[in-house]
C-alpha cells in the first residue's frame, strides 16, 4: 500500500462530495449457479456499476476472513495488520462511550451462577434490554470506584453491557474472567505483564461486589467480563485525508468504527431507507465523505438466510436511488467482507467494488455481481488501495513527486 | 504476503483433506501458437480447471526465475526470499541423510584429474551409478574422520554424491573446491567468516586424502565439492498450518524438500500412475495435506522436447482421474515455476493454478493453460498467497480480528 505518511501530504482540500456506501457481506457463493447478487433485481446498483469502473477488492489478504474491524479499518485506508482493535473498544465506542488514553474498557456479560459459584447460562437467559438498564443502573450506583479506579457501565442488548475503568497506572494485558463455557466457574483474571498487577486486583474486586450487588437478581445473578482493552492510537480520517466525514449507520459496532476513524456520527432510523433519508438531510452540510453502513446484507448471510439476503440487497437497490439525486462527485459501492449464506458466516472471498465519479474511465461491466465485477478495470486489488482511488476519483490528490 | 506468525493463530484442524498437486515447469511459451498444455489433451486438469477457480501465479517476483527450491517454498507459504535454502542440504535430504544444527553438507562430484592435478572431467565421465557406489564404500572406509570430525558419505546418481561432515565448531561460511570450469586445478577452499577455519582446514584434507584412496581409479581419480550447507532453521508444515503432510514425489530432490518441511515422505514408485496409486493407497490415513510432485514435465522441458512434454501431461491426465474418486474437500494444480521446451529450461512466465473446493467460488475458465486462466478469477498474484487461499478453502481458517 502506499504510505499514510506520504499521501497524507498530497491531500487537497475541495468541494466535491463522497458517499461511501458499505454493503457488508454483500458478497456471495453460487447456490444453485447464482450468488445472493446476482439473483437479486437491482437496477439502481447495476446504474453505478455500469456507470462507474468495477473490480473485486481483497479485504486483507488472499485467503483471510476478516472480522469487521479490519475489513471496514482496511476500506478506510488503514493497514489492518499495523492497526488491530479489540473487540471491547468497538463495542464501548458502539454504545457512545467515550475512551480516552489510560482508560480500559472490557465486554460483559450478565450470566446465571449456581450456589457454588458455576455458570449455569453464560447469557442469564438472555434477558431483555429493559432489565439489562435496570440491573446496570443498580451496579453504578452500587460501585462507583473500585480501589481509586473509576467504574462506568453502558448498557447494551438483552445480556450485553461494558464497563469503562478510568484511574492511573492500568492495563489492558490481562487474561478474561469469562471462561467462554458453561458448568465451570469464572476465570481468576491474571497478568500477561506486571503493569497490569492493578488492574487484576481491581477486576478481582469489581467481580466479586458486583456478584453481591446481583445476588438476588436471578437469572443475572453475576457478570463475566472479556476482551480488555485500550483505546489505540490511530489518524482520523481528517488527520489522514482532510475529510469533513460522517457516519450513518445503525448498528453499534460501526458507529464505534467511525468515531474511532475521527467520524461525525449522524442521528438516523435503524431502515434501509431511513439510512439514505439521513443522507438526503445531511447532504449538503459542510461534510464530504458519507459512511454509509447496510448491515442487513450481512445478517442475513449469517442467517444462511439466501431469499432474505435478496430481499435486502432489492431493499437497498429501491432506497439507493437517491444516490442519483444528490449526485456526489464519487459513489462508491463496497463491502467489508463476503457473507456467503451458503456459509453463514464471514467469508475471504473478494468483494464487488464499483466506484462512479465524472473523473473515472469507465469500463465494460454492467452489472454489480461478484462475476461481472471481476471482469472490470480495477482488477483484483486489496481494500487498503480503495482509499486513495477514492480521493483521486474527487480530484482531492495532487501530484506525487515533481 | 500475511504474516506467518499471524496466520498461524488462524488455524483450525479440520478432517477436511487437500491434495496439492505440484506439475513442474508445466507452464511453457507457445510454438507454433500453441504451449504444451494447449496441444495436449487433458479432459480431467480441463475439468478441475471449469469446477474451480484459476489464476496465474508468480512463482517468486515478476521476471524471476527460481530454481525448485525457492519455487517450492513459495508455494507452501514460505517466503523465498526469507529462507534460501543451498542445494546441498536439498541433495542430502533428498538421499535420505539426517542433517542436524550444526552439521555441515557438500555435494560432492567424482572427477577427472591429469596428473598434474588439472580437472579435465567434472563428471568423471558420468562413471555408472554402481561405480559410484564402490567409490563412496571405499572413501567411507578409508576416511571415517578427519581431525575429529566424523565423516559421511551418501551415493547420489552416476558422478554425484553428497558429504555430511559432523563435530563441534564447524560452518558453512566457506568456499568451494569445485571451479566449475575443466582445465583449471580445483580451489582451496576460504572462510567467509573466522567461525569457519576449523571448516576449511577438515575440507582440504579430506579432499588431500581423497585422491590419495581414489589414485588408481581413473577416470574418478579424485573428488570436488560444493554448496556447504547447514541445515536452515524451518518451521514444518505442521508447525505453521497444523498440516499432517505427506510427499508423494519419486525424486530425491523434492522429497528432501518435503522433509525440510516436516512432511512424511511416502514410498512410491515412480510413474505418474504409481504416485496417485500412492496417494489412493494412503488417502484415508490420518493425513490431510498430499504433496504429489510430477517431474516429467520439467525433465521434458528441460530437454526442449515439445512433444515429450505434451505426452507427460496427457499422461497426467490419465492417471490423475483418481483425484475425482476420492475427491478431497481441496484440489490444487500448480506449478513452481514455468520450464518453456522453448526456452529449455526453467523460465519467470507465471504458471496456471486451480483450485477445486466446494466453497469456492468458480470462475468461467473452463481449460488448464496458461491463457484460460490468465483470464481466471484467481487473476495473476504471488505463489505465496497460495498456502492461506488452500487453507481457507478447506474451511481450516478463522476469522482474522473481531
Amino acid at each position: 500500500m502506499f504510505p499514510q505518511e506520504v499521501l497524507k501530504d498530497l491531500i487537497v482540500e475541495t468541494p466535491s462530495k463522497i458517499v461511501f456506501v458499505v454493503i457488508d457481506g454483500v458478497g456471495g457463493v453460487p447456490i444453485e449457479g447464482k450468488t445472493e447478487l446476482e439473483a437479486a433485481r437491482k437496477p439502481n446498483l447495476d446504474r453505478i456499476a455500469k456507470e462507474g469502473i468495477c473490480g473485486l477488492t481483497i479485504p486483507v489478504s488472499p485467503g483471510i476472513t476478516p472480522g469487521s474491524g479490519p475489513g471496514h479499518l482496511a476500506l478506510f485506508g488503514y493497514d489492518p495488520l499495523q492497526y488491530q482493535i479489540k473487540r471491547g473498544i468497538l463495542e464501548a465506542l458502539g454504545l457512545g462511550m467515550e475512551v480516552r488514553g489510560g482508560e480500559v474498557v472490557a465486554r460483559g456479560n450478565f450470566a446465571t451462577f449456581s450456589e457454588d459459584g458455576r455458570i449455569l447460562d453464560r447469557r442469564a437467559q438472555r434477558i431483555p434490554t429493559e432489565e439489562n438498564r435496570r440491573l446496570c443502573e443498580k451496579l453504578r450506583k452500587a460501585i462507583p470506584e473500585v480501589q481509586g479506579v473509576k467504574i462506568e457501565i453502558e448498557s447494551g442488548k438483552e445480556h450485553r453491557f461494558v464497563v469503562k475503568f478510568s484511574g492511573g497506572g492500568l492495563s489492558d494485558l490481562l487474561t478474561d474472567t469469562d471462561p467462554q463455557k458453561e458448568g465451570l466457574k469464572p476465570l481468576e483474571p491474571s497478568a500477561l505483564d506486571e503493569r497490569a498487577e492493578r488492574m487484576v486486583s481491581v477486576v478481582k474486586e469489581f467481580s466479586r461486589r458486583a456478584r453481591e450487588v446481583l445476588k438476588d437478581e436471578y437469572p443475572a445473578n453475576g457478570i463475566l467480563l472479556r476482551g480488555f482493552s485500550q483505546m489505540p492510537e490511530m489518524p482520523s480520517l481528517y488527520d489522514l485525508y482532510k475529510l469533513k466525514s460522517a457516519c450513518i449507520a445503525s448498528y453499534p459496532m460501526y458507529k464505534g468504527i467511525a468515531r474511532l476513524l475521527g467520524m461525525e456520527i449522524l442521528k438516523t432510523e435503524e431502515r434501509i431507507g431511513d439510512l439514505f433519508e439521513t443522507l438526503r438531510l445531511n447532504f449538503h452540510k459542510e461534510y464530504d465523505f458519507f459512511y454509509v453502513h447496510i448491515k442487513e446484507t450481512d445478517s442475513r448471510g449469517e442467517d444462511g438466510d439466501f431469499e432474505g439476503k435478496v430481499r435486502v440487497i432489492e431493499e437497498l437497490d429501491r432506497t439507493s436511488s437517491v444516490l442519483f439525486e444528490l449526485s456526489p462527485e464519487v459513489i462508491v459501492l463496497c463491502s467489508d467482507h463476503s457473507t456467503p449464506s451458503f456459509l453463514k458466516g464471514h467469508s475471504w472471498h473478494p468483494c464487488p467494488f464499483a466506484l462512479r465519479s465524472p473523473y473515472e474511465r469507465p469500463d465494460e461491466v454492467t452489472e454489480f455481481t461478484e462475476r461481472a465485477c471481476s471482469r472490470g478495470a480495477l482488477g483484483l486489488f486489496r481494500a487498503v488501495e480503495v482509499m486513495p482511488l477514492v480521493l483521486a476519483s474527487a480530484l482531492k490528490l495532487k501530484k506525487f513527486g515533481a
